[in-house]
C-alpha cells in the first residue's frame, strides 16, 4: 500500500468523524430547541420525544469512540492528525453532555407541567436561545478550524454565566413571595443550572477547536466569572 | 531499537500514567471529604482549601492529556494496550469532574454557612460518603482490573440515586414549611444534585475499567433508576 493511499485514507476517516459529531451536533441543537418547546407548550409528549431521541445521542459518541480507537490503531496518527482523533473524541463527549442536560429539561418540564402553579418561564427561554448560540458558535469553529470564533464563544459564555445567576436571584425571590412556586421554581432553577453547564461544554469544544488547529491549551487563561451559585 | 525496549516503554510509561491518574483520584477522594468538612463545620477557610486546591486536579488532568498525546505518537499500541490509554483519558476526565463537583459543594457551603436559617446537612453527609465508597470502588476496579467489582458499582450507583431522590423530597418539605429555608435549602439541594452526578462519573470509571479489561461495553445495558428529578 502507498504512503500516499495511506494518507488519503486517513483524510476520508476524518471526513467520516467529522460527518458523525456534525451530525451529533445538529441533533444537540435540535433536542435544545424541542425541549424549550416542551417547557413553553407543557408538552409531555415533545418531552418524551425529546427523551427518547437522546439515545441516538449517545449511540453516535459510541460510534466514535469506536471509529477513533479503530483510526488509531490502523492509521496511527501523528502531530495535528493526532489532534484531530483527540478532538473528536473530546468533542463528542461535550455534545454527548449537551445532549443529556437537552433531555433533563425535557425531563423537568414533565414534572412542571403536573403542578398547579406555574413559573414563569420567560427567562429560561432566552437562557436557551443564549446557550443554543453558543452550542452552535462553538461547533462551528470546530468544523471550520477557526481559532477566533473559539476565542469568541469562550468570552461570550460570561454573558450566559451572567444570566443564570440574574434569574437564579429572580426566582428564589418568587419562591419567599408564594410558597407554591417553590417546587416548581426549584425545577426551574435546576434547569436553569443545565443550561448554564451547557455554556461550559461550548466552552469546553470552544477550547478543544483552538487546540486542534494551533497545538497550544487556552484552558489555563479562560475567563471564567464565578457565578455566585457555583 | 529492539522491540522489547519499545514494549518495556509503553509498559513504564503506562505505569507513570495510572500513577498520575492514581493521584488524580486520591486527591479527589480527599477534596469530597474536605468539602464535607467545609460542609459540616460551616468554614470558609476549609472550602476556600477545596476551591484552591481544584486547580492541581485540573493540572493533573492535563498531564495525562499530554502523556496520552505523547504514548500514541511515540508508541502506536494496539489492541487492549490502545484501550489503556483510551481508558486512562475517559477515567482523568471522569475524575476532573468529580474534583468539580467536590469545589462546587464547597463554594455553596461558604453561602450556606452565611445564611441565618441552617438546613439539616446530615442527608448530605450520607449522601456523599455513599458517593465517596462508589468512587472509591470504582477507582479500585480500575486500577487492579477487576471486572467483577465494576459491576458492582454499576449496581450500587442505584442506591445513591435512591438517596438522593429522599433527600430531595425532604428538602422540598422544608422549604415548604419554613421560607427562611428557601435561600439555604436551594443550595442543599444542589449540592446533592452534585453528590448524584459524581455516582454518575464513578459508574463511567467503572464502565471504563471493564471496558480495558474485556474489550466490551457495558454501557448499553446500564441499570439506571429514573431519578424523578433528571
Amino acid at each position: 500500500m502507498s504512503q500516499e493511499h495511506i494518507v488519503k485514507s486517513f483524510d476520508s476517516e476524518l471526513t467520516r468523524l467529522y460527518g458523525e459529531i456534525n451530525g451529533m451536533g445538529e441533533l444537540a441543537l435540535s433536542q435544545l430547541s424541542r425541549a424549550l418547546d416542551a417547557v413553553n407548550q407543557r408538552s409531555a409528549s415533545i418531552a418524551s420525544e425529546v427523551i427518547e431521541q437522546d439515545k441516538q445521542i449517545d449511540a453516535l459518541e459510541r460510534d466514535v469512540g469506536h471509529d477513533v480507537l479503530r483510526l488509531l490503531a490502523l492509521r496511527q496518527p501523528m502531530a495535528r492528525d493526532l489532534r484531530e482523533v483527540y478532538g473528536a473524541l473530546k468533542v463528542s463527549a461535550d455534545i454527548e453532555r449537551i445532549g443529556d442536560y437537552a433531555k433533563n429539561i425535557a425531563k423537568r418540564s414533565i414534572i412542571l407541567s403536573g403542578t398547579q402553579a406555574l413559573p414563569a418561564t420567560g427567562g429560561l427561554t432566552a437562557l436557551i436561545n443564549l446557550a443554543k448560540e453558543l452550542v452552535s458558535e462553538a461547533l462551528l469553529s470546530y468544523k471550520s478550524h477557526d481559532a477566533e470564533r473559539a476565542i469568541a464563544v469562550r468570552v461570550r459564555d460570561i454573558e450566559l454565566d451572567r444570566a443564570y445567576t440574574s434569574l437564579f436571584r429572580e426566582v428564589l425571590t418568587y419562591m419567599a413571595e408564594d410558597p407554591r412556586q417553590i417546587t416548581p421554581s426549584t425545577h426551574l432553577l435546576f434547569m436553569a443550572k443545565n443550561i448554564e453547564r451547557i455554556g461550559d461544554h461550548a466552552t469546553n469544544i470552544a477550547e478543544v477547536a483552538y487546540f486542534v488547529v494551533t497545538g497550544d491549551n487556552l484552558i489555563e487563561a479562560r475567563p471564567k466569572v464565578e457565578t455566585v451559585v457555583g
